[in-house]
């Protein structure tokens, strides 16, 4: 039976013990997909400095709850992030707003809840920006896409 | 053409003005949902102690996550949340954790933001406590169910 | 049986709704006890500046910790605090530094908890500054003292 | 005369430079503990899971305070924790909840504050979780159990 | 003699008691001055875009900062802000972006320092961003230009 | 032309990549000037212990910012800052109250923001706690002293 890293033998939380574990480069990498409507989108074309602030607020606020992760998910460890990123793209036909982060820290435990977090967040404020247009606005597909260091090695989203 | 309530004529980034609002009874409903797989299912059933310590955890991760987001999304305006809920319940045949997050609050405006940062950051929180044991979990579909109070008037996803 | 307020009838944690509850004034004083030694006591004494510096910083940590209450505690409801005082005082035959802390609001919920966290916070600000003199510091009998208004009526330490 | 090492020669309050300190890894024990009347023994008895939840969110509470404790104790310097436990234990006869929490660090400056600091917020979530059922609990002795690491070399309270 | 309203008769830092103020329309302006050599300029005007995002990142910055302001100056209540702007502008002349705050509550306390807390974070972002470029900025002139509501009237710098 | 390194090719705000940085010993000192005027004056040195605990607030709050920078300016690396003071004086003839702070830290990113920061706050600190007694405080001048280390090199202001 596979094991949950982040709760001991007696079935209780606990911030695990990283501090015998190799310093290695860490990188990862996570998306979000915003799915708006034809009128949200087009909204977001009318004037090109819409969409600059939109997406302008939305990428400060990823970068900004990248740095915030240990704050938000309770057994996250406090890091010292050396980089991160949110890139922001929108299809005009689907009406897709693809959210990329990537998170990158030279440590001792991997980054992927602080990559998932600054798309989250970022996608979160797409949301809140658009709400008043749109009321049914959906966030999905949440998930990490790449990872690489650390002793699990790395991984790929299919 | 539909209206970016934060974004002024300019087209710059404003906290918008609530201060002439009604102050109502203002409630919103949201959801996020966790897709893992059969692993992981097992792995939360297998001693009924794991699955509570991992839902207690995102649940209070969800309650503490709604009371900072003015923090996390730049232009909510801080509030008095009265009352937040997130509930998790895992269907084991899909395995699909469904998160829902209720927020409450008599003020000057909506709730949505509270009750969707909620529910992601309860989902990023299970992501983190299984993603020791499956690397490709996905959180899928957050959006609002309903919400209730303001100008704007109810809302219901369909 | 009694019944916990934080947590409904499955057992999960919540955070209460306060909503119907009426506003009223709320006050709350409670205290902590900073056991030090001698030698503690004279360094503290020793230039009037010190223990000058020593309690105006553990003041200051415990205004500020009272109006953190809602982000430390989890079921914690956010509050706008309309005054909070820390007074310090140095029994210098006991050893006992007293923090008394005292916590208002006109609202819907008590303040108790913004009380003991500032005077917890106050303490430990107490126990990190004179640390380097004395390791074993004793913080006892945080508890409250008085407390009015609300449902519950008045409450005070016998 | 001993020294306090967060206060300058002009008695004033300075955060220490510890850029010169070895990095070693250091370990600090803490504990907090919680006085109850038989009632609220009953009741965190009464149904396996109110203790359960009562107490899941009590630790959480205290690993994510000690991951604050450069926010809440002044002159504290930010660390990055690579370890947090928080253990809690009920002995129904004497109605005393221990809270017993453990920080780690490889690091160049100690971590006995962030233990205490995560006692001291478990405990006081406890305070806040059964305040309900009984208002004059007690926190008392909250101390320092033991600590290793750094040049002030090992210390254990009798 | 004038009085400290944030320090009692014992010269102790307080945090007033505002419990008994009127609930008043709220509204202060704050500016801060970036002052940055004909080089920043042009690198600033090279692509609008660029003045865009670092703009943009500033009147976010400020904005949220505004909601901080509590966390920050220790004596100053937690407020429910209703509304903030942060508009800049630069004078290719003179090289003086000037950063023009505006908060407003309706509430029982001014405002003053979240105006002039959003400003100057606002310009710390600035002087950051630029930074690369230019090491002698110089933030001057942070100040009120005016407010209005509350006991002790309006306000307007010559 | 220029750089800017906290924006892209692109135009869009991006946190750096530090990882690849050596990681040397940086300091940083920064100022900021307050300028009272004598009722102001006359009211701090009334009672020595009225400018101590107006100073004592003003270096705490300063010495905490500089911890919360990487919070406030969006673009800033999280730090594990070695050691921060806030100095003040009065000047009683021209009414100038210098706030001089240090930041000093081992890694791979400067200081400077840190030292500003402190040195605003502290700053904005000392403006909330004498605005009762004068509306027209300026802050001014808020510039970097100098700095040391990093691939740079030092700086001083003239």
């Amino acid at each position: 039976m596979s094991e949950f890293t982040h709760i001991n033998a007696s079935g209780e939380a606990i911030m695990v013990d990283v501090s015998e574990k190799t310093e290695t480069s860490r990188i990862a990498k996570a998306q979000a997909l915003v799915q708006v409507n034809q009128l949200t989108v087009d909204s977001l074309l009318n004037g090109e400095q819409h969409k600059g602030d939109v997406f302008a607020c939305a990428r400060i606020a990823g970068i900004q709850a990248a740095k915030k992760t240990s704050e938000l998910i309770p057994l996250c460890h406090p890091l010292m992030l050396s980089k991160v990123t949110v890139d922001l793209s929108l299809d005009e036909k689907t009406g897709i707003i693809a959210v990329v982060s990537t998170a990158k820290l030279k440590g001792q435990t991997g980054v992927e809840m602080e990559a998932l977090t600054a798309a989250s967040v970022a996608a979160l404020t797409i949301y809140d920006m658009c709400k008043a247009i749109q009321k049914d606005i959906i966030i999905k597909d949440v998930k990490l896409l790449e990872k690489h260091g650390g002793k699990s090695g790395s991984f790929s989203a299919e």
